[in-house]
C-alpha cells in the first residue's frame, strides 16, 4: 500500500520463497535496495545462470551444468554402487556425511497411489537400464522414511533383486545426539527392531 | 564441492542475504531449481527492475519510484507533521500501525562518534530546510531506543524546539502483551518514570 510498485513485486516475490514470510522478505528486499547496484544484481544474475545453463545429468538425473553431474563425472567416485533417492536436494546432505562414495539415481519423486503417481511417473525403468550390464553391485535406497518413500523402495528392491544386485536400505532409529524420552514411538519401535548386538 | 559451478554461485549468493544460512539458502536454490523457469525468473527481474527504478525521494529519502515516494506524493497525507526515521526500513513498521497519518524524513543513519557519523552525514539540513517555511507543526522523533538514536533525537530536538515547533518522541516501555517478569530493568525502569495516571 505504501510501498513503491518495483519493491511490492519484489517482496512478492521473495514472499515466494520457501521459509520466507513477510518480514525476512522486507529484510531482504531492504538489504536489495540498500546494497550497491552490482551486489544486488550478482542475486539477479546467479538466478537467470542457473536457470540457463542448469538441467538433468543424463545419468543420474541429478542437476547438471555438463552432460553429466560432478559426481557422475568424477573419476574417484565407485560407480558400483547407486544411491536411490527421491529428488536431486536429498543428495546435498548425504554427500555432507562424506560417508557415502558411491554414485546416485533420482527418480524424481516417490510412488503414491492417492497423488496418481505410479512407476511410469519415476525414473525406474532409467535405473533398470543402468543394472543391465552387470557392473553395479550394490542398490542403496535412500527414499524417505516414510509412506511413499518405503513403498518406492520395497517396489524397486523387488525389481532389482532378481538381477543379484545386493540392495540396501538406511537404517531408521534414534537420531545420534537425540533423547529417548523424546523419540516418537515409530522411530523408537524401528530402534528396538533394528537394534545391534555389541 | 559437488554441486554444479552455477549452482555453488547461487548459493554463495543466497547466503550473503540477512537472515539466510546455508541450509535456507540451499531450500531457496532447489526450490529455484526445481521451479517452472519464468517463475524463478520473476524473482530476478523483480531485482532487477527494483535497483532500476527505485531511488531516494526527493523530499524525505524515503524509497520512491518517482521523484516523490508514495507516502510524500499522497493527498490524504498530513504534511504538518513529520516523523523522522534512521532509515527507510523503520517506515514499514509504523505504517502497519495505522496510527500515524503524518509524513516522513530518514536520515540515513544516526551520530555515532564511535563511528564517525556526524550531523553532516546525516540529512539533517535537508530537515530543517522543511521546516523553513512554518507549515510543519510537529517533528515526532522515530529514531531507534539506543544510544545512537537517543543522541540523534536529543540533537535533532535541540535545533528545532528554537523554530516553535512541537517536538516528540516516540514512548519507552513495556512490550504490549509482553511480560513484567522477563522485561530488562532498563525497559522496566524507562516504563516506571513514564508511568501514566489512570
Amino acid at each position: 500500500m505504501y510501498a513503491a510498485p518495483s519493491i511490492q513485486v519484489l517482496l512478492d516475490e521473495l514472499g515466494r520463497l520457501p521459509g520466507i514470510g513477510p518480514k525476512s522478505a522486507q529484510r531482504i528486499a531492504y538489504w536489495l535496495l540498500n546494497a550497491d547496484r552490482d551486489e544486488a544484481l550478482r542475486l539477479a544474475d546467479a538466478i537467470v545462470q542457473v536457470k540457463n545453463a542448469v538441467h538433468f545429468c543424463e545419468r543420474c538425473f541429478n542437476y547438471a551444468q555438463d552432460d553429466l553431474c560432478e559426481i557422475c563425472a568424477s573419476p574417484t567416485r565407485d560407480a558400483t554402487t547407486i544411491c536411490v533417492v527421491s529428488a536431486p536436494h536429498d543428495i546435498p546432505p548425504i554427500e555432507r556425511t562424506a560417508v557415502y562414495e558411491g554414485v546416485y539415481h533420482v527418480l524424481g519423486g516417490a510412488l503414491s497411489p492417492m497423488e496418481g503417481i505410479g512407476p511410469d511417473d519415476l525414473r525406474i525403468a532409467e535405473l533398470m537400464a543402468r543394472l543391465a550390464d552387470g557392473s553395479v553391485t550394490e542398490v542403496m535406497l535412500a527414499t524417505n522414511p516414510n509412506v511413499e518413500g518405503e513403498t518406492t523402495a520395497s517396489y524397486i528392491a523387488r525389481l532389482v533383486k532378481p538381477l543379484g544386485v545386493k540392495v540396501t536400505r538406511l537404517a531408521s532409529g534414534l537420531p545420534v545426539g537425540g533423547d529417548l524420552e523424546f523419540a516418537d514411538e515409530v522411530t523408537l519401535g524401528r530402534a528396538i527392531e533394528s537394534r545391534r548386538t555389541l
